[in-house]
């Protein structure tokens, strides 16, 4: 058998019809390099995605691997309950310097866990101050926030969640979000004639509200699009005055993809919960951390026998391999001076996007913001599968650009070189070409 | 400031009220190596819970080391949504061969998470075969299968669930469940008494209950309690007649900790689900697979437009690096006949219990099987936490024990030689004399 048959006999792959692979075998990878997948048959594609939105710095760097086997020569993962060791407190500090009032982490593997811990902790911090009626939870229309069924309660994705309805909690989406097409756009510093609605529609439930959470400033699966980071100043101020507890999912956004540390930078808001993952050991391991400040943490903090403690863990929280590297890409990103040099690739990927939407004619809705840039196809039928039929066009000539439905994006890795972004913009032009003739 | 102050300052440990940590500050470990855990102040603990039921072959095997290096050279991660590579197509072969039935594998990093996606597929599975109105799920009294909130539904632990009760799903717990002190015990080959009222309690819902989880033969935060073989039988028999699946979290017992590959194969029987991790990577890194059948997989498989996706993910979805590190897991247990070594050690680990019981007059209900014993302390006031005592004394004298309330339990590596039983056994003797004196 060869490797495609092999595969299809066992591999459920995620988020994915699997009969599509009777026409789309998956690409078989063998070796990964900088912003490059290469392939067993010997080409290679651009990984314009960043595998999922988490290579930040592009696959194999060799002081990652280094740090990789120094750890694993020394302590590769043992429970966190009660141990402790030098690699996952320097991890901890360097999550806590990236805000002013989050001190304290949590950690788990996947993002959805990071979620989880977040939603749970703050209905259980609410009961602890004495609101414990405070049982709802509001996220932001088209929000995305992972797949467990807590997540997916929050998330406003109705084909991911359609099936599972009747295990979700409800939630209040607030909706319409003022998007932008970036930061040049008016209402990214002025959206208060969006905001009232909002600010109406969150008066109704105010003393029943739990928490709000939210994607900052990009909303990665609900197509890519990017909001008024204003929004984010009127929400912060709202959640504060009535006693409602914000978090903010950067699992996406996090570690520089919107050009700053962490997206709430760009509002410049404090908030209660902060989820963290892909970026943090830029895509090569999994870990997650959900950080929160030292108020919510001393509502917990009693005699055992109060009863307040927070009973969660997982297996591999806070493991030890995977904190190592995401040490080593904080490293990183200080001695290349990651956050400095997306202002220069984020232009050209906008430049580069414009010029595919003026080639083809088939762009709309341009929007970028820091190292993403999207677009929608303009199309005749939108039911039809055209962004997929342009990631199958787009492997033939060797980039990896899996769009969202019909939205095309570029999300390389933060130090994709320059030539690449031109040969993505030359493949992405072409394979639109091919396929909306 | 020295590790303890600064790990205080940011860390919020799983499973912990921080408070505790105030008397009795995390152990900072250096370095592990086998079963041995090498703390900052020069001595060592033996890792008596295998750093929570995960590292099944000890610490640092040099083989596993080589075989992360030898990938990380090559590929990290990608995405596995429409890619493929030799290292997850082997790991899934290595997982299909586990069981005559589950030919299909789906990945996540935290068990948890393995949890849901068989609850969600089960749902939808049942959809799809126009038993929508299937929606119950019925678990094992006293059973656990993880702290994301679907898995928390079924988990009938009160102490853990008992905040988040307004987020949780309802559940039908089987109760009471026939336990055993071990596979001599007469109730394990036959427990037909026992079953009766099992099978009046799933009657009443056998109409709407869409799945029966269970964590096959030991139960382990629920207090490692073992129960009959010979219930899981019936438990196959009764789904099995009533159109209602099996999940079976083998999370925690997979890999050799029963004696077996999997639990469930002490009663022959097939399920329908089957979640994995722990001792998948032997503990080096988070991976976590749900397998399920072609029959069930072949419900999803349609014509993209029909709807029927199973559109679960997460980042990183069989990552490459763990799932090298689960595949040479597979070769050491072959090469190293870890399972054909377990009835060794098994009959070692309750001889010495046996004999600490004996000695110190201060345990019952010895249980055990496989690489697994336990017993709960004799004491007048239950309500105080001996245990949490006693684990503290034992650290002083060698042993990571981490008793579960006041069951102390022994949970070494699988290839735990046998001086360090001896020692463990000497240290939980002299910890139990100093505390229930």
């Amino acid at each position: 058998m060869d490797i495609t048959e092999r595969d299809l006999k066992h591999i459920w792959h995620p988020c994915s019809q699997m009969k599509d692979y009777e026409t789309f075998p998956p690409v078989t990878i063998t070796k990964a390099q900088g912003s490059y997948l290469h392939l067993a048959n010997g080409t290679t594609l651009i990984d314009a995605n960043s595998s999922w939105w988490c290579k930040s710095l592009g696959h194999a760097d060799p002081r990652i691997h280094a740090a990789l086997m120094q750890q694993a020569k020394t302590l590769e993962h043992t429970i966190l309950a009660n141990t402790t060791n030098p690699t996952i407190v320097k991890l901890s500090e360097n999550l806590a310097a990236l805000t002013p009032n989050l001190n304290k982490v949590m950690y788990a593997s996947d993002g959805s866990c990071a979620v989880e811990m977040a939603l749970k902790m703050s209905l259980h911090a609410q009961q602890l101050q004495g609101q414990g009626h405070r049982q709802q939870f509001a996220a932001l229309g088209n929000g995305y926030h992972g797949e467990t069924c807590l997540a997916l309660s929050v998330s406003d994705c109705g084909l991911y969640s359609e099936p599972y309805k009747p295990l979700l909690q409800p939630c209040e989406y607030l909706n319409p979000i003022p998007y932008v097409s970036g930061v040049e756009d008016n209402k990214w510093h002025d959206c208060s004639e969006e905001w009232h609605p909002i600010e109406k529609q969150l008066n109704q439930i105010k003393d029943t509200l739990c928490a709000i959470i939210f994607e900052p400033i990009v909303q990665g699966a609900g197509q890519m699009q990017i909001y008024s980071a204003n929004f984010l100043k009127h929400l912060a101020a709202w959640a504060k005055d009535n006693q409602v507890y914000l978090i903010a999912d950067e699992i996406m956004t996090g570690f520089g993809r919107t050009g700053l540390p962490l997206a709430i930078d760009h509002a410049g808001i404090e908030v209660d919960f902060l989820c963290v993952a892909k970026g943090l050991t830029a895509g090569v391991l999994p870990i997650s951390a959900m950080l929160t400040s030292d108020t919510v943490y001393d509502l917990f903090y009693d005699d055992y026998e109060k009863g307040k403690s927070f009973l969660h863990s997982h297996t591999h929280t806070g493991n030890t391999l995977a904190a190592a590297v995401a040490n080593c890409v904080f490293e990183i990103f200080q001695e290349d001076n990651i956050y400095q040099k997306i202002p220069e690739l984020s232009a050209h990927l906008r430049q580069q996007m414009e010029a595919v939407a003026n080639h083809t004619g088939k762009l709309t809705n341009i929007r970028h913001i820091g190292a993403m840039v999207a677009g929608d196809l303009v199309v005749d039928n939108p039911n039809t599968r055209w962004g997929f039929q342009i990631f199958q066009e787009a492997i033939k000539l060797g980039a990896m650009l899996r769009p969202l439905g019909n939205t095309l994006y570029w999300f390389p890795p933060l130090n994709t070189e320059s030539h690449t972004i031109d040969e993505l913009a030359d493949i992405t032009q072409t394979a639109i070409a091919r396929i909306l003739k």
